[in-house]
């Protein structure tokens, strides 16, 4: 007879991932360090920017001289030098009445606090211009400091590096910084029936599928895969493959298969044999992706996947997207897990209460909320997998959906 | 005086990035093929699976074998062998009232066509088992050629190759495959004002936030960036940095600054020197970003972005982005433009009308839609953009949006 598994909720195998710790920080270069998080806050170490900066192309002037002015009653300036691009106007101090010609991001000459656009100006000869329009104090100018103040926080530890981020960094002179280390990921395949994909099958066999699913959702979700094969359904070769995985060093094994008693009984005992091994879960309450396994060893984490491949990629996406955004030291749910919208079923979908489904659909539309059209398919089959766009969730005390329902959907990557 | 833009609204600008071809195909194994565009279909070579296999551990029957069997009233059945898993069962062949063990994955034996699951079985004695629950035929298997048959199309040419599709190629044993070669772009950043991130900035001028920006950007578009350094506001300069960008040879050269006007028009200028260039578009009526340009030169794109990080931005996402994408292969819309979802803006917002407006939001919530939060602050500023999740859209002719009113959000990567 088959064990009955003692299910945890996903909500319970999801906490269960705070259990393991970010891995080490290490130093990165801003260039190569695009979507790690943030080691450590980062503080501005001076004002960005340095000096206040004209934002248009115009004149610096002092805004009360400007007060009044229209179209038709304009005020004249006497224009009395130009900022030149890149250097600090030390040679201008503006006087009531005078202006200085200035270009976008050059640097306020003493004596003005705004700028008046180009094209609200009239030239009348050499040195003097008319002004057209007003403008109050500060306007068209970006005040030193006023994007980021000396010695404040810009950027807290665990903040996903995006371009934004990047050019922030760089904007304020630091290049290099201290990011979270990316797991290494060991993926085995189990099962006698399995070759590898550039092999011919001799009959009875079938290629793996996994390795490849498995190692491309371990680099998309930030982690350093390492195919370490196909081991057959024996308890000692499994152990051994975990076993050098670990010592490699791997931060994490990932073993798929052992959708048989045999096999999956194997995964248990090999995870049991690594030394400072305990079982954190045998099993969990999602359709499909029952037969999932987490235990932790010291800071690794080992992880038995079901063989089905979209199985697999619901476990993956659910759980072990998670936690290898947690050793990489996200802290926000944005990051920590894949996103969801909310959607509408097209079609009625009925449903066993006591597991939560997770339903492959195709999304359509957007008006406003997309639609979401379920791919019927068993889980052994790998092609309606691949025409899905997403897994629209089925509470676990539902027995259904109708079409036209609301429903969220975890979007895949 | 600025001279007067001829303006492109967003949809032709998009629209000519018709113009440009995709790039080379070039092979590559399915290994390295995450997120490429499949540059040809892909007809199977071969039925997937190649045999009929069971989904469950239990035992292969003859389905009629089995009709009315019930808890009360079992069906008796003699035990006469098992599958072993890897092998064809070649030596079994079930007669009336036989059945076989197999495992999850297992090849049919002769004669059967259906499976029953263990959990529905018992054991009378060693070649003997009841079974308590009746099964249709084909009942627990996955059929020869079910999931793929073989000479149908499963992947068509511009597909983006996702976990899913590589599993799918693993599968059908097609490890080499052709994909549209990566872009190189370079990145060139102009201006008189600025210096590298890691150089300590004299008085007036400022540290080149858009090479980093733009360089990350490009990484998260499929392209590979080149930082080209920066280019003084020099028609000279600027026009040599452009050729040699091209001689590298780069397949898009990325000019941003020039949002002065004599920095704007050495851009356009320094585009014009390239043998056999054509401007597309100069002017673009999105806000910010208007001042765009778009010119080819043979298969080469190049474009002139905003000097404003956050002008860039939204002028990168809207056409720089699909045109590499369009460069790599991939034709759908969901993987030609980054995605879009609806949402709630949380605050009135009044927009001038005459330009597409991109508002920076952050997102929050969920139920049904998110909530949309203007981030406020001018586009010389880095640090709104940092804070931001998407760009909230404006329409042209609107006068602005009232709180709790729906727009589109382009999700920024």
């Amino acid at each position: 007879m088959k064990p009955f598994f003692k299910l945890k909720s996903r909500k319970e195998l999801q906490d269960l991932i705070k259990e393991f710790s970010p891995l080490e920080a290490v130093s990165a270069d801003i260039a190569e360090a695009l979507n790690h998080a943030l080691a450590r806050d980062i503080k501005s170490p001076e004002d960005l920017p340095p000096f206040t900066r004209s934002t248009m192309d115009g004149f610096a002037v002092r805004a009360a001289d400007t007060f009044g002015a229209s179209e038709t009653q304009p005020a004249l300036f006497e224009v009395t030098g130009e900022v030149r691009m890149g250097y600090p106007p030390d040679s201008i101090s503006l006087e009531p009445g005078q202006a200085a010609r200035i270009w976008t991001g050059g640097e306020l000459p003493g004596g003005s606090d705004a700028v008046v656009m180009v094209e609200h100006t009239q030239a009348i000869d050499a040195s003097t211009i008319e002004v057209s329009r007003a403008v109050s104090p500060r306007e068209n100018t970006i005040q030193k400091g006023e994007d980021v103040q000396k010695d404040s926080v810009v950027l807290a530890r665990g903040t996903r590096l995006r371009p934004q981020e990047l050019g922030l960094l760089a904007g304020l002179g630091i290049t290099g910084i201290t990011v979270h280390r990316q797991p290494v990921v060991a993926v085995i395949s189990t099962g006698d029936e399995l070759v590898r994909p550039d092999s011919p099958p001799r009959r009875g066999k079938i290629r793996d599928i996994n390795s490849t699913t498995i190692s491309a959702l371990v680099r998309i979700a930030g982690g350093i895969p390492v195919n370490a094969g196909i081991v057959n359904d024996s308890r000692q070769h499994l152990t051994s493959a975990c076993l050098e995985a670990l010592d490699m060093p791997a931060d994490m094994v990932l073993v798929s298969g052992g959708s048989s008693v045999g096999q999956r009984d194997y995964t248990i005992e090999a995870f049991k044999a690594v030394e400072g091994s305990s079982l954190l879960a045998h099993g969990v309450s999602v359709r499909p992706g029952k037969p999932t396994i987490l235990a932790r060893a010291g800071r690794k984490a080992l992880v038995g996947l079901p063989g089905h491949a979209a199985s697999a990629l619901v476990v993956f996406c659910l759980f072990v997207y998670p936690l290898l955004k947690r050793l990489q030291g996200f802290i926000l749910p944005k990051d920590l897990y894949l996103p969801e919208i909310t959607a509408r079923i097209t079609s009625n979908y009925p449903s066993q209460p006591g597991r939560e489904e997770y339903l492959r659909v195709s999304l359509k539309g957007n008006s406003p909320l997309p639609d979401a059209e379920p791919i019927f398919g068993k889980s052994g089959l790998i092609y309606p997998v691949a025409r899905a766009d997403g897994l629209l969730v089925i509470p676990r005390d539902s027995e259904g959906l109708h079409a036209g329902e609301r429903a969220r959907v975890m979007l895949l990557p």
